[in-house]
């Protein structure tokens, strides 16, 4: 066990050279292939990339195997008095000191030993007597390791500095040492003013030879999102192939050089695009929306409920609904939460929210799209007017905006330093901005492009309208969250309530964040012969299927008015970190070209 | 406006006579009608059903005619004073005192006037010049409404009193009054000590001329589960009627006798079957069970994630999974988060849990079985022995029971009314009950019903053996909440980790509440080679779709020992509260039969 040859595939070089080009395929940093390349051209690229790559393999298994047999051979030639301090780890391993984690250690810990456990990340020889590892745990807390052999071979011996120098990347592995003060600050890892000097050292699970992709590019932030990018995955490892040439001294590589990979490279290496701490700061980040959303929520005495996904009627706009077949019936997937959140009010709850997956099965493929993402939807009785139920929710985003601006200032910051972002303006306490649907295209017609002179007060906007706007109001509101309330009855869904004073509009608005939508909410109608009289004026049929139901609940027992809103998480994420995709946001994105891992 | 006409179908009755027999069909109670009568049958009666409802519809209709022509006659022969105080609301209606919650109603309100939004849940005439009304808000808080016609006919007119006593009910109403203390305590609603002196009432929402089941119906026990009962709707359609009659004096009727409606006609009519304080509590546990488990978890270092629904592969037991046209490809709808879990655990987070919907293609038509339920699943790093999962399971369901026994104390007293159950047993602090597989089948064989005396120690168990298992178990260790452990090889899916020290055994583990399984769970393989070789060892490919990018996740890098377990949701809320199906847990069973509402 001793005598564990040195792997041979190691990736980040740690005193990386500068100037030197990396040797990667220019391919994986080329922008703007999204979308020109044929079929046909993807395919020969794939092979000839699979074919380097096999190359590659080949010479490096090559090497390895020489290189095993010469450490065989060294190592056979004294006793290793260390032997028991070091190997693959066995059901005997024991390593009885006290476990420390990484984001606590502190001066008070200096000169005493501990157990850790993390994966290795870099590791360098030095001379043949020391080496230099890093050993991570969760997000970017790591820790430079120093072995270095005893004089009298224990408990370090030349062997095991040997094995450790040796171990592949993202190996995981239980290491004993002692915390003690580095020369100067460790600037490559976060605990930077502490060392550990090991003493034992254990693999629990060993790395590959080849990283699919290594930790440096998986921390580097993706600008191609194209989701058939064949030749990412080639070029990602080729970079690891350069990038160890560089860690073996071989080549030198500059990090500075090493060129992102695609988004498809990414998730097609999940292990590794999850390791990177960006992406884990990024689902920290989630997770503090989620949580916000409801802990506010909660305190203003909502239910939490669960709609289901299952619906029997593709009743909410039927061309976007994923079906499929359900024993001897057609079961579709719902859109959204809507008729059951309407539901739970008519049930007799006054104000309830849900979180949890809705489906479009929309042929988008756009860094904006995903046929499966979390809406955060809610739904409450109203008192007196609609504007209640907006200021719910202006109320829980602007909760959520400063929650996150405190509780996860740690993983805004690790974030910023891969996905630049200004600090997202919000609007004075009290000082909301509200503008009516109307007085938004008066601000576009008056003050926008050109190609917006003549917009019109009774449609609907598209995407680029809606940047427009939102860099106008910007401007003149310094805030990147406002509503557009009022809009045209002719761009809200059959049950928007009509605004009683003007039936061209609605009680109904949007919400945006950087001059993107990520909210649609309003009133609705509670009244069983006014819903039906709208649905028909919608061109649909009151008796269709799904539909008869809605209304029937309706007409059931008198449920009192109500109105609500559905946030798109995912946005809501992108957007306020300035991702360049929501498909970072997510954990695992699914696109119509993506349903795996 | 003052002068609307009484409502004609009321349901419950305010003052039941005993000895007369409900008019309702015998169908809506009759149990064992579950799979005997064929289609034909079935459809036959459904037609008589509706004939009958149909006639009945038309015989109130005529009936509704001929007050309303009377009642208006009536009300045109003296002016009404008190004509603004009552009526259907309106955008001038404007009631200005303070908003007051039944549930914060105390002495202090006494003699003041307030301002009340509820359901009208019952109401009766006395004389000419008195009504009385039952106002609910949320679950059961509900108080007595006195409306008196005042001798100068204002605020209170008689006409007044004769409309408020008239209004359907259900209707959604919004009611000035003032606090007082009623003669004796009103024992048919919560806030019995109080009753509310009504000067102002105005309906915003009317409930129908004919409830589909009334309140009463909705708040009985559910005693046939059976989801093709066509019958059910309209026998509780008669019962409401002959419930009506008994309110208006016409006809006498027992509380006591009147039959509870089939699952089938609570689904059918959502907004009464929700509406139903014992519906509320057990969605109220249901929520306070989700939040126990996340709160638990949060507190030791787990982080949250949201794993697909939509996933590429069938590669978790193929037979079970709903699969769907998706774009040019297939998805299938995920049956557990567990290879997403896993992938979390790799992608380098130390603990994971999720909360989500899953999806089960099983033809299965029974109380324990729905195809879309809630899973409550966690996966951690093992640092040493699977233990550390069990022990964190076992933990984080302790937490669960002890919390509801003290958050949701209120509920689960108001859910024992309904369907009566004994105290959940748990286990002492620290003497938690766990059996090996075989220990449990040995106690089987020994003390368990003679057809289980040669149980083997290498076969699953049956769901009647488990039953029994937790009869044996209870009485031996007066506990309803024990694990079975180290389940045998056979019985455990291939990412399950073998024993080392006995390898036709795993480390894994179920865990039960009175008898039903709840929980799986156990160590999973986290070393590639030895994933491979149980995929083969259990007969499947492991370059299949799906499990090839599965394996090849833990060759990607290295990750830890692990182990967790899913919990369902459904079965926890059922069996904790002794409910007679996980269906009176969800919010919208689907199973084979049913998708809607």
């Amino acid at each position: 066990m001793a005598d564990n040859p040195p792997p041979s595939q190691p990736e980040a070089a740690a005193k990386p050279v500068d100037e030197a080009p990396p040797s990667a395929s220019p391919e994986a940093s080329a922008p703007g292939a999204e979308d020109e390349a044929g079929p046909s051209k993807k395919a020969l690229k794939k092979a000839e990339a699979k074919a380097k790559k096999e190359a590659e393999k080949a010479k490096r298994a090559a090497e390895h195997q020489a290189k095993q047999a010469a450490a065989k051979a060294a190592a056979g030639n004294t006793e290793d008095l260390a032997k028991d301090n070091y190997g693959i780890v066995t059901p005997k391993t024991t390593v009885s000191v006290e476990r420390i984690h990484l984001k606590d250690v502190n001066e008070s810990h200096l000169g005493q030993t501990f157990k850790v456990r993390g994966w290795i990340q870099n590791s360098r020889m030095q001379g043949a007597k020391m080496a230099f590892i890093e050993l991570r745990e969760e997000r970017n807390w790591a820790i430079q390791g120093v072995v270095a052999a005893s004089p009298d071979g224990k408990p370090v011996s030349k062997q095991m500095v040997k094995w450790i120098g040796g171990l592949t990347l993202e190996s995981f592995v239980l290491v004993e040492g002692t915390l003690a003060k580095p020369l100067e600050p460790v600037k490559s890892v976060r605990v930077s003013t502490f060392e550990l000097h090991i003493t034992k050292c254990y693999c629990i699970a060993p790395g590959p030879e080849v990283l699919g992709m290594g930790l440096v590019v998986a921390g580097k932030p993706v600008v191609n999102f194209d989701d058939e990018d064949a030749g990412g995955a080639a070029a990602a490892a080729d970079t690891a192939a350069a990038l160890e040439q560089a860690r073996k001294g071989v080549e030198a590589v500059s990090l500075d050089n090493v060129p992102s990979a695609s988004m498809a490279t990414h998730l097609n290496n999940p292990a590794m695009h999850k390791r990177a701490p960006v992406q884990q700061a990024i689902a920290d980040v989630r997770m503090a929306t989620r949580k916000l959303f409801a802990e506010y929520l909660d305190s203003q005495g909502f239910n939490q409920f669960e709609p289901p996904c299952l619906i029997g009627a593709a009743s909410e706009g039927g061309s976007n609904v994923f079906g499929m077949p359900y024993f001897d019936k057609q079961a579709y997937l719902a859109q959204s939460p809507q008729f059951y959140k309407q539901f739970e009010i008519a049930g007799g709850r006054k104000r309830v929210y849900c979180i949890g997956p809705v489906f479009r099965a929309e042929n988008s493929n756009t860094p904006r799209h995903m046929t499966e993402f979390t809406g955060l939807d809610l739904e409450m009785e109203i008192e007196d007017t609609y504007t209640e139920v907006r200021t719910m929710l202006e109320q829980v985003l602007l909760f959520i905006f400063r929650g996150l601006s405190t509780r996860c200032a740690d993983q805004i910051a690790l974030i910023r330093t891969v996905y630049p972002s200004e600090d997202f303006l919000l609007p004075e306490p009290g000082h909301e901005v509200r503008l009516t649907f109307a007085e938004g295209q008066a601000l576009l017609r008056a003050h926008g492009p050109p190609e917006y002179r003549n917009v019109s007060d009774h449609e609907d906007m598209s995407t680029p309208q809606e940047k427009a706007l939102g860099a106008l109001i910007r401007e003149k509101y310094k805030t990147d969250f406002y509503v557009l309330d009022k809009f045209p009855e002719g761009a809200r869904p059959f049950y928007a309530m009509e605004d009683p004073e003007n039936p061209a509009l609605t009680n109904a608005f949007d919400f945006f964040m950087r001059g993107q939508e990520i909210l649609s909410g309003g009133q609705r109608i509670h009244l069983p012969e006014a819903l039906e009289a709208r649905i028909r004026k919608k061109g649909v049929d009151p008796k269709s299927n799904g539909i008869k139901e809605y209304v029937d609940v309706f007409r059931s027992a008198g449920v009192p008015p109500h109105g609500g809103g559905g946030i798109g998480l995912d946005r809501v994420v992108a957007w306020y970190l300035n991702l360049p995709s929501v498909h970072l946001a997510s954990y695992y994105p699914r696109t119509p070209k993506r349903l795996m891992p």
